[in-house]
């Protein structure tokens, strides 16, 4: 068993990774963090080396805590959905974990097609999390 | 602290207040049980009955677990969205758990607007759970 989260650069992608290494720690399960981007072009070279800096730090957490985990990183051109739900269905994730974009005062009420997909297909519970308000 | 659910005597209602039980457990943390309806006429009586059978189950299985618990049915003309982040924001609540409907194979790619609502104005993290496939 796993919990599986899709993790990216922004504010809500670290809101993300926080939340599914707390649930694998009170889980007591594997944690598979992926990043999925299509190519190099999305991501700034700043965010890039932020993320992996980040990364570093959560793996060492994680290796502090004694929670198992791996980094997948899928550049497959596929929608960060896509990808989610399958490694999900692969590990027998028993949770996915997502960030989500907070609605802004005036925002329209639509959540993104990434998050829509991830909810309505994901083969097991989905936990979103919001970052947190500045 | 709390774990808010939404419960409606449907499948996906049931699902919820499953999965929301199990996280009560897990957490060590208060359940908060939420029938928001608009009024009788959009229950018929067997599932009403269904519900009330279902909802003196899950009591008793609760207290024999020893997980606090409270069941509020709230009629108050409003969508089910806004009673549920209403009643997350007055208890603290550290998740709110909902039940979703599963994609048929030709479904269309949409998230009910109650779920969306949630979704986006939710206080806290969000466990969308499905009910198990027939």
């Amino acid at each position: 068993m796993s919990i599986v989260v899709g993790y990216v650069a922004t504010k809500e992608g670290r809101a993300a990774l926080r939340a599914a290494a707390a649930e694998a720690r009170l889980r007591n399960a594997r944690l598979v963090v992926i990043n999925s981007n299509r190519g190099g072009k999305d991501l700034d070279s700043e965010e890039q080396a932020r993320y992996e800096h980040e990364l570093e730090l959560v793996r060492k957490q994680l290796d502090d805590e004694g929670v198992e985990h791996e980094v997948r990183q899928l550049v497959r051109g596929v929608e960060p959905a896509e990808d989610l739900v399958k490694v999900a269905e692969e590990t027998s994730a028993e949770l996915i974990v997502i960030g989500l974009r907070r609605r802004t005062p005036v925002g329209k009420l639509i959540l993104g097609s990434n998050a829509q997909r991830i909810l309505l297909e994901a083969p097991c519970p989905v936990l979103a999390v919001k970052a947190p308000q500045e």
